[in-house]
């Protein structure tokens, strides 16, 4: 089978910790970390824990309860832990073009990610905008889309990390087809939603309340989702999205679209914190991440929370099922 | 004891049903309705529902269960459940006004309010933008801040009713310095809350991320903030809002500060919808209100939920108590 690959990312941070416990679950396929093989050790020893830690090199069954896969990439400088050090950013970036190259070739499934510090990675000269903007450029594609899951709610963006007052401007029907596009596609073969139903949050308050708050509702957004709704789509109009969130509406929904980042993303994780992850739609491979940050003073403290990065496992091993035709 | 009045609103709504359900309730001071008597007596017929309607001229006892208070406003025309009409505009108007010349006049504590319909209104050719902006007229101050509430959770806005591409612009120092005020004063004064400790939003993703996803924390808010900060209010910095809302934040706040409508209130309204209060901040008296609409198609048929009008009367009352020294 198919091997997973999760990359540790800022090796100051706590990563390497919630990797290990990786090892405390068995999984159906090889899962495998990307990480220095030391500084694992040297970790798994700070927190007073038993892990084998096992070379990875292509096996195709899993490893047992206690055992990790580990595929050594090399620190370039020892890592204290909770002292950032931009020596060991091209460490970082190894992983994350490693875990890219195999999934791109067809020798992964996918690819989970632990998180990683942009900050120092800038430091060190290094442009470098996050992972989701990475692996785009790596699967040289126009437009993913992030999306985040708890249990019970899934909520996609149509912009991510823009200031506010550049949001309006970047709601374009282009945009908006192409995130559509992306939502359905995966939901459907990645989820295995048959026919997707999407809620979609209009731009405004009240979603424009029929122009009063703002026209783009009216003149960009609903003639979009129209199109969309008269194909066949179980998509929604613009809905004000102070009110979608209810219990009600949401019964009936698989997805939420948002059309920024802190109209969607409050309310999931307020729900959901520490059992939030991340997906990027749109790849030609899966990839799921933690939704949380490195949490530095953390680290080799045995206080990191794996909870998220056992989700993200968890739903990218499921995502990697293939689909079972009735 | 002082009264407090309750609008009933736009009378082909569900709010004549809600008021009605006021009288199951006992309550240590007068409640008064201001209605058309008849309307009330037709709708309590309609919904199966026993009523003792009081006229109401001043009494200064409380009415017993199954009592209700009413002071009597003259429809224009014969209503019809959940069929506007524009003839009743000024009763609706005249309710509002009634109950803000009390509140100035200390004639009574202040005033809870049943749903209105904007639009009927607006028909009638009367300008009229909501409950909020009409009670600031009355009262001829020069800002007011909403506020909304569950048991858990409290949520008021820097800027309300515009389009999300005015908001970045609405957010000045001198706009923050009075909603801050204002926000501070009514928990003090108003919920007895000695010292508040606010939790700020940023206005961009991420609270800006240094800089790098906006500017207006860095040169607009959090100049504002630490200027309160130095004068010993209990103030966060912005804070990024997807994550400000999780239970362990919010176990240390009176209330959060949120920039715009669809920051703050999905969070408040999915948890608690139903629930949910609106709180007018800045006037020279109390003001809650029910958090939804008219619910029109829902008017006589016993489906309409009285439970927010409950809790806003509630919470009126628990405000209109006088300070108590220790």
């Amino acid at each position: 089978m198919l091997p997973l690959y999760v990359t540790s990312g800022e090796p100051a941070g706590i990563g390497p910790d919630i990797c290990l416990d990786l090892a405390k679950q068995w999984y159906a396929r090889p899962v495998v970390v990307l990480a220095d093989l030391n500084l694992l050790q040297q970790r798994a020893q700070q927190l007073g824990q038993q892990v084998e830690l096992l070379r990875y090199h292509g096996q195709t069954t899993a490893a047992e309860k206690g055992q990790l896969y580990v595929e050594h990439i090399a620190l370039a400088e020892a890592v204290q832990a909770g002292q950032l050090n931009p020596a060991n950013a091209h460490y970082v970036l190894a992983q994350l073009q490693q875990a890219a190259d195999y999934a791109l070739q067809g020798r992964s499934v996918g690819v989970v990610t632990a998180p990683v510090q942009k900050s120092v990675i800038n430091d060190a000269g290094i442009a470098f905008s996050g992972h989701t903007e990475f692996f785009q450029a790596c699967a040289a594609v126009a437009r993913v889309v992030m999306m985040l899951a708890t249990q019970s709610l899934r909520v996609a963006l149509v912009t991510t990390h823009l200031p506010l007052r550049q949001v309006a401007d970047a709601i374009t029907a282009q945009r908006l087809e192409q995130v559509i596009d992306i939502l359905v596609h995966d939901l459907q073969q990645k989820f295995k939603i048959k026919s997707p139903r999407i809620l979609v949050c209009g731009l405004n308050p009240h979603a424009g309340e029929s122009g009063y708050l703002g026209r783009e509702e009216i003149e960009i957004i609903n003639p979009v989702l129209a199109r969309y709704q008269a194909q066949g789509l179980a998509i929604s109009d613009c809905l004000p999205a102070d009110t979608l969130f209810s219990p009600e509406h949401l019964q009936h929904a698989d997805a939420v679209l948002a059309m920024y980042h802190d109209q969607g993303l409050p309310v999931l994780k307020s729900q959901g914190f520490g059992e939030a992850i991340n997906i990027t739609l749109g790849l030609p491979f899966i990839r799921t991440s933690v939704d949380h940050g490195t949490a530095l003073s953390l680290a080799a403290t045995g206080l990191a929370k794996s909870s998220s990065l056992a989700i993200a496992v968890d739903l990218a091993l499921q995502l990697a099922e293939p689909m079972v035709m009735p």
